[in-house]
């Protein structure tokens, strides 16, 4: 019986769901999933009876509730010491920290003009100086990181960092932001794993579609 | 001699900054300050010499470089286990991360429309049902935080969340958001501190006057 109960809204939308949701599967930390739709039209007053923030995801342990994904997969981090969340090494912990904390308040005009989309066809999207900004800024970093660790994932193996780019690795493919072989190579290392297979699978075929996409 | 050097923008407006400042002035950590002023007009191209994302704030540890507000304050918790910069039990130390992260990523319409300007003379300022809504959910962690703690930060002794949340104490002073007791009994502890006194001094005294501040 797994302890945790992870609330997230829609597979194809919610960028912020998906980040403790790939994270805890591919680590096999065991969780009941409830899929909560977003109300696009009449906001989410669903959330409320879950959600302190009226925000997913939200993480139930027993009687403590944790929401905000980065939150949230500290907490996970406590829990499971054992799962390899965060890197082992105090400085290389420090500096997770630092690119997950800059993608968890920052990016903004890449997460507004790009949305996650999976189900989107892939073209190239024509995109704004900022946008243009925030995409070389996220290929520093993960050029960076690739080449200290060596790969596949930022830090070598699977941790929180690569949870917290996970939705963006998805708006890079969908709207082809980037041409560099760095983002090649680590969507390969993403899309490979079970964990995003089973997401985007789900994702691509549940039933709630927006009016935007339709557009 | 401290083993940490901080890089922070102007005190009157860098909220960012005074998250980290305030969290290690108030635990007696020591630093070393850099005050790196902003230019509003060129952009920050200053910040390129010590700023991997172009942002303040900016700590450095030797060899170091943690950036971020929240991944500044992780990494001194660790460093720093004696601070008490968590609270100490893993469930009181989960709501703290998740009202400090709901802080980091969120309340964009109270951030956007209410900067930090302690220089500013204290007004009621007429604001959007969007920041109603964020200044109403603020309200409501406090209230919640407190009474489950008794006070006077939020959960007892200062912690990472009492940090977090500076800035919009000073923001819902200057631009009085609230008549809630809770904000005002919140208030009076932050402002209380030596750590507060200390960089509000500076920053009404600092000479780098921002020209929105003159409209």
């Amino acid at each position: 019986m797994p302890d945790f109960d992870l609330f997230i809204g829609n597979k194809n939308y919610s960028s912020w769901s998906f980040r403790p949701w790939i994270a805890l599967r591919h680590k096999q930390i065991a969780f009941r999933e409830h899929l909560v739709p977003f109300d696009f039209k009449n906001g989410n007053p669903d959330f409320a009876a879950f959600s302190p923030s009226m925000k997913v995801p939200v993480l139930k342990d027993g009687d403590l509730t944790v929401w905000d994904s980065l939150a949230i997969l500290e907490y996970a981090a406590e829990r499971h010491p054992e799962a390899g969340l965060w890197p082992v090494a105090t400085e290389t912990r420090a500096f997770a920290r630092a690119i997950s904390a800059e993608m968890h308040s920052g990016f903004a005009a890449l997460r507004s003009a790009c949305p996650m989309n999976m189900r989107r066809r892939s073209d190239k999207l024509d995109v704004s100086k900022a946008v243009r900004k925030d995409v070389a800024r996220i290929v520093a970093i993960w050029s960076e990181c690739l080449e200290k660790s060596g790969g596949p994932f930022l830090f070598g193996d699977f941790t929180i960092a690569d949870a917290m780019y996970a939705p963006v690795v998805s708006r890079f493919a969908t709207y082809r932001l980037s041409d560099d072989p760095v983002v090649r190579r680590y969507h390969e290392a993403m899309t490979g794993t079970e964990a995003w297979q089973a997401w985007q699978t789900d994702a691509v075929n549940e039933p709630w579609i927006v009016e935007e996409e339709e557009v």
